[in-house]
């Protein structure tokens, strides 16, 4: 993965990727802004209430507006772990890229538990799932789910046996692998407006079939998890709002009509083979210290099998939070650094 | 409010809501059954993937399956709080009448907080949010929500503010008021579907104009939330998903093109007026030890003025939940209770 030359800058050479982040963006604020950012305006008069109808009339908390979607040729986004924590304006740019970008590199965590705690801590509260207010990734024995194994994970999003999957995304390497265990990562809005320009139909079954998503086991307490989810969501204007694949929790029963399943099964296998081009995919490594923060709704993300080093197991920390509140935060941040300005 | 006649029984008198409930639902299963039923049942064969093939042919997770929809007839399902926590077959009565119903009335708490957390941990974990992993409603000094004043607070949904609002409400009285302070609710899908076939014109308004909602302050943390979103939120097919109306929170700027504006007024005063008909509301109070337990994607609550006792404020306390987790202990009951028969 190639380090960005600036902190938090981003770029990608795919033209068309801009295009179709303006077309699938609401937003009528120009594009270096992100939701919410009106807030932060001096008042132009004493009339408040024209001057936040001001803000609301530009405002558009649409959660595809002010996206650059991104290729192999990305350079993620970095920032420095400890600055995000103690910095407001580090704090800022950190989640404005993750909003914009869907994913920002931050670095220097140290190798102890409970950075991502602290992030989460950061923004307001992390979200507690069945797997536990933060997880632990690691091969572990009767493991209940493939995350838990030394095995490859084929790209996924995580939890869309969830109605409300998780919106956001930290995972902080404490131990790395001996061998192996890199990930590949691709931004499914991008990979998503590929497969709707170059093959329409398959991107209108993926936006419209729902397809059974399960999860059941024991972990913080016992579950039993179904839910019906397109695995391209859209609005209803057909913008992408989410992406929700993951064959590790795909139900065994594919509970369509007999006519739609092939239909199906070729439009999921065009987006697996857009989403697989290498063209798309940014591969990263995380050394201990590393924390990948990354939009769940948005990212599709792999493993490579690997080997642990002898006594030394490999060890991710992870936590979910959602949208609703890193927006929050991302606004009042928005206030306290441009000091309404 | 009329008691039950039998625990975890409820009735409607309206014979248009069981056919608007029907009309609204996609469950191919029996009405009697909710959603997961299909786990519970022995293999007639020894095709276990068969037969999970048949639970999923069945099955249908869609949150609108399986509701019977109700109006001021209505005999709120009543239980015993201590049954449901010790007792599997009275929780699975529980929750399954809060699925269907949307609302059950829980007695024997006891006046001590921490009985909706016990009840939150009997299904697995509650919700957190902005006011805290549970919340106090009382009368406070610089209230940053109107809950937290004496005042009337009228019918809405609560925290629309957030895209993902809670699914599940739990209000337990630890001290009542020694005047006024009662409650009225209202079956949200029910008032929904009396628009659809009154006023169509109106219900296709409200399910199509996206309002802002907004709220800001200070309490578990610092908070700015913005959401927009459709008063009455349906699926694709149409189906009622959820009613998203709180006048507290919604945002002093109508953020529509003008020619909208007087439409969603107008659409928005008829589906108040269906909600405000004695015919459709009924009324409760809750005593001390009462915990009322609801569906907040679908009821709508209000509360009248109150004065507490000398010395003794009225006292609520309430938690959120969602729909995922209330529906996988759903599921898990069934095994449990039907002993897969």
């Amino acid at each position: 993965m190639r380090s960005s030359p600036g902190p938090f800058s981003s770029s990608s050479s795919s033209s068309s990727s801009s295009s179709s982040s303006s077309s699938s963006s609401s937003c009528d604020a120009p594009s270096s802004c992100f939701c919410g950012s009106h807030w932060g305006r001096k008042p132009r008069s004493g009339a408040s209430w024209l001057q936040s109808s001001g803000r609301m009339m530009q405002y558009s908390p649409c959660p595809v507006a002010e996206r650059s979607h991104w290729d192999a040729t990305l350079r993620v986004p970095t920032g420095d772990f400890h600055a995000v924590l103690r910095d407001d304006e580090a704090a800022l740019d950190w989640l404005s890229a993750l909003r914009r970008v869907g994913v920002v590199h931050l670095k220097g965590a140290g190798p102890e538990p409970g950075a991502v705690a602290r992030l989460a801590e950061r923004i307001g509260y992390l979200r507690l799932t069945f797997y536990g207010p933060t997880w632990q990734v690691q091969d572990k024995p009767l493991a209940n789910n493939v995350a838990y194994t030394s095995g490859k994970i084929s790209l996924h999003t995580d939890y869309p046996a969830l109605h409300a999957a998780p919106g956001v995304q930290f995972l902080h390497c404490i131990s790395s692998a001996e061998e192996g265990g890199e990930s590949e990562m691709v931004d499914g809005f991008h990979a998503a407006e590929r497969l709707r320009r170059d093959d329409p139909e398959a991107f209108g079954t993926l936006a419209s079939v729902q397809v059974d998503f399960t999860d059941m086991g024991t972990d913080y307490c016992d579950f039993l998890l179904q839910a019906k989810k397109s695995v391209i969501e859209v609005d209803a204007e057909g913008r992408v709002l989410r992406i929700n694949f993951n064959n590790a929790t795909r139900d065994s029963v594919l509970d369509l009509p007999v006519d739609r399943v092939q239909p199906f099964y070729r439009a999921l296998r065009a987006f697996v083979d857009v989403l697989s081009r290498p063209e798309n995919t940014v591969t990263y490594g995380l050394a201990p210290g590393d924390v990948l923060t990354f939009d769940n709704w948005r990212l599709l993300h792999s493993r490579r099998p690997y080997r642990s080093r002898p006594g030394q197991p490999r060890h991710l920390e992870g936590v979910y939070l959602d949208w609703d509140e890193v927006m929050s935060r991302l606004r009042i941040l928005r206030q306290s650094v441009r000091g309404n300005a």
